[in-house]
């Protein structure tokens, strides 16, 4: 089946979502631009849409494989992936394996405290507002999702958790945390959402204890698109070589 | 019973807390320091300490004859308020009936927005982090309070939001939120605690819409203390006519 893509219907901070000549398909479009610090901060890093494309895909591949649905079809380009049109749940889940970012300053817990069992946090999808922290109550109270919803969430991000911690690990890397968006297609299946990438997750080197993602662009930390680059392709080729 | 104060065990924003002769029993002495915004603002409030103390010793002898049991045993003085001695739960329960406040810029919400059923948030009581939101999540993975303990909480808070709305309204006053916390006596009761102020909640008149609460001191409305005095000395002379 050929898929025509058709007008942008969202033009995100990293991606652009297009219209197909389905009308249930969407293709994700993946950018070079990248921001940090709720937009703050804005730059592009060489070849990233490219890499994300890639380490995404790979992703979505595999969890569709160990019964992880994702709203993924397939990667029918460098930069475009070919997904199912969802309504997306305003809610980002974050899992934390170890105490990074906004968490330590927020609660006072000290970089790299391990997190076991991970700890799950839930952001309000809004760049407006800087996507807030929200809890269970004000996710329900305000109907972004339901408790069942939330609850498949919960349990589906934290199945990824245990999916792609063993994979990272034999690459060397520690998944210190990572955000997973979720949405609705027409028919009211509930699929795991949009990307999982460095832009996304926070990778630390067995060894070194070095940032291996985005932290290394928000921070400058220098080798920014080198990282995403070595990233994609030590997972690609782990990957490639399990089929 | 002679209760006799000894050495302050704890000395808060607004309140200082004295150990008694009794081991179970504290001195909750009530000052009249005032601050805004975590502390950036700081001031005094004349009678504050004294008028604070008469309306939570009613409230709480109040709420103790409609049967939600308070850490409230006596006032004992101008000042000094004898309770329970409670471990606080490091968890703040704030019931919202109108938006305002903190919860208008973070989520976005129009300032007195009605919010029916009331919404109800927690915050983890801690000064040097600024009393961040916190979600049911976080705080049963930090263990701050057990799900029962916390649906207790939140239960207690609305029986508390029910019993006082109507009061206030008979006082052309409408209660748009407010702070509760609570602790543990020694062998494990969970008790409201703490206080019922105009430093911990929203009080909207009626007719006007002005701001008879501690907004008048954040926002420099001026009249701070007659509001305090007013308010309290209402109150007062209604729940004594009712006995």
């Amino acid at each position: 089946m050929k898929i025509e893509r058709k007008s942008p219907i969202y033009d995100g901070k990293s991606k652009t979502i297009f219209e197909t000549d389905h009308e249930n398909f969407v293709i994700q479009y993946f950018k070079d631009d990248a921001t940090a610090f709720n937009a703050q901060k804005k730059g592009t890093i060489l070849n990233k849409g490219l890499l994300n494309n890639q380490m995404s895909s790979q992703i979505f591949q595999y969890l569709g494989k160990i019964g992880i649905p994702s709203h993924f079809i397939n990667q029918i380009s460098e930069r475009e992936m070919l997904v199912k049109k969802l309504s997306i749940i305003p809610v980002e889940v974050v899992v934390r394996n170890q105490a990074a970012g906004s968490l330590c300053k927020r609660l006072g817990i000290e970089k790299g405290k391990i997190l076991h069992p991970p700890l799950v946090e839930y952001f309000l999808k809004n760049d407006g507002l800087g996507d807030p922290l929200v809890g269970e109550g004000q996710i329900f109270y305000f109907k972004w999702a339901t408790p069942v919803e939330l609850e498949y969430m919960k349990t589906v991000s934290l199945r990824v958790n245990e999916a792609l911690l063993p994979i990272f690990k034999e690459l060397g890397l520690l998944l210190v945390d990572f955000k997973l968006e979720f949405g609705k297609t027409h028919d009211g299946e509930l699929l795991l959402a949009d990307e999982f990438t460095l832009d996304g997750c926070r990778l630390w080197d067995v060894k070194t204890g070095e940032s291996m993602d985005k932290d290394r662009f928000r921070h400058d930390l220098g080798k920014v698109n080198e990282t995403y680059e070595e990233v994609s392709n030590r997972l690609t080729q782990y990957l490639t070589s399990q089929k």
